[in-house]
């Protein structure tokens, strides 16, 4: 089994992050591209990016998580029910022999959500058991975890297990708006003053979305912001949207950590001490491997 | 005065429609391109297209609505204040000369819509006095008038003024969503089926539009709904969210009627009508040309 070595990946929609492994330790890294963007099938993909580990180390097991368990992906891992521990991820992980490596990929999650919807996530439960492991605070007690982005998740934590969670498309709303939207143009998103942000945080609070992202037009026109400050506005509408969804969902009374991108995380924390609630920050780039070691265990 | 012939025109953000009019009666007609789509100055792609009618009569008058008002158009017509009369919108209109023509631009309407944020409309005022002008019951009492699209208005009419009105993006977002998200792909706008769009009428209802959304993509992945049953969720969210912000800010005992293409109009009565809410279907095919004549009187 190669000393212990072993490749972890995370295999998004987007992007593969490929890692050998040895213990906690990362040996060497490899970047692909994610399912949605492949000319190849998948297994042919991770083969060649895989090649040399592969020469180098015979029967590397492999663990997985993303969209490469999506039906669009290598191979389908269904989605396992709430509660979701690692114990349970790893249970309804799919395993599978490609070229004499043993494949594992980790399951999505399903739910309801407290709105009475279907949810799921896929490669989020991974970061979350990883969070959890690095902070083993997470691990004790009721705790709501924000994992802001493209579709924010905000998931209960009952003892480091997911018990719970509601996704808000928040980030594909925002940047098809920002990007594509009559409502502001030519606006830097580095650019956004905090003040105009937390405006939007307090319209939304008070007034109906859907009507409320006209105003990012009409108070460029009438009241003279600038495109910078009318996208802060957006920014804020959006945020605070989803922050509200998360907060009438799981009260106000957890102990909220967000784990994520750290400017945007900074925008949430803004957002929720707005709102009244204290967060904390997560440092999120070790999770996934943390995740994976915690979900497969480390081979030895 | 070339015996009683005028020009109206209808330029608006991606289109420009001008008639060659006599009284009620359009003599000829063209098309051009809308402001945002001008590849030369707004002045010269409208001497270039009229080149021929200008050959034939000799000092035409020119009346104008819409975008050609913007600041991005030929020449601002700044935004008048509420209440919108056709007298008050003819007084601000601007009037100006351009190779023997005496143009006139209708101004927009500005307003501070119910829901406390500064609102305006450009080229609907003019539609909406047409409305009045070819359906006389609209002149009586108080209305709420509907012209939905790209950017919805909800229009307050008390005697044939405007008094009051709200702009809900709901079509744009709608496109955005449908064209370029994640949430559905592969769907056919004329294939959604009315009871999806019923669903997603009552699901806004109940709960925030935002994390609302996503389900458009786990109602197809759990609970199998296909691509265009999706879609018609996702417009019903949109237009019950449409519906629900203009109920919200106008009540639900005035009579309401709608303006716009016919297809559109059908899905906001049903939506108002899952509100409890009767509304009659407006032909706005006309309205415009009306309107120009109502707001600046028909030439002798």
């Amino acid at each position: 089994m190669g000393d212990g070595h072993y490749i972890a990946g995370d295999w998004g929609t987007t992007r593969l992050r490929l890692s050998l492994c040895q213990g906690d330790a990362v040996v060497d890294s490899a970047a692909g591209d994610g399912i949605a963007a492949l000319a190849e099938p998948a297994e042919a993909h991770f083969l060649r990016l895989t090649e040399n580990w592969r020469r180098r180390f015979a029967n590397l097991p492999v663990f997985f998580c993303g969209m490469v368990g999506s039906r669009l992906g290598w191979r389908e891992a269904p989605y396992a029910p709430c509660p979701g521990s690692a114990d349970a991820i790893a249970r309804h992980a799919i395993r599978f022999q490609s070229h004499g490596f043993t494949v594992a990929i980790a399951p999505g999650l399903t739910c309801t959500n407290p709105l009475g919807a279907p949810d799921v996530m896929r490669g989020e439960e991974t970061q979350i058991q990883g969070a959890v492991a690095l902070n083993p605070h997470l691990a004790k007690g009721r705790q709501l975890l924000a994992l802001p982005g493209t579709h924010s998740k905000w998931v209960l934590l009952d003892n480091g297990v997911v018990k719970q969670f509601l996704t808000v498309p928040a980030g594909e709303v925002f940047a098809l708006l920002a990007d594509h939207s009559t409502l502001t143009r030519g606006a830097d998103r580095g650019r956004m003053p905090l003040e105009n942000f937390r405006a939007g945080v307090a319209r939304q609070a008070e007034t109906a979305l859907l009507p409320a992202l006209f105003e990012v037009r009409t108070r460029q026109l009438i009241e003279g912001l600038s495109p910078d400050q009318a996208l802060g506005f957006l920014s804020g509408l959006m945020i605070g949207a989803d922050v509200a969804a998360a907060l009438q969902s799981f009260g106000r009374d957890l102990p909220v950590a967000a784990i994520g991108e750290p400017a945007l995380v900074r925008l949430y924390l803004t957002a929720l001490a707005d709102y009244g609630v204290h967060g904390e920050s997560i440092d999120g780039s070790a999770c996934v491997l943390a995740g994976l070691r915690a979900i497969f265990g480390v081979p030895n």
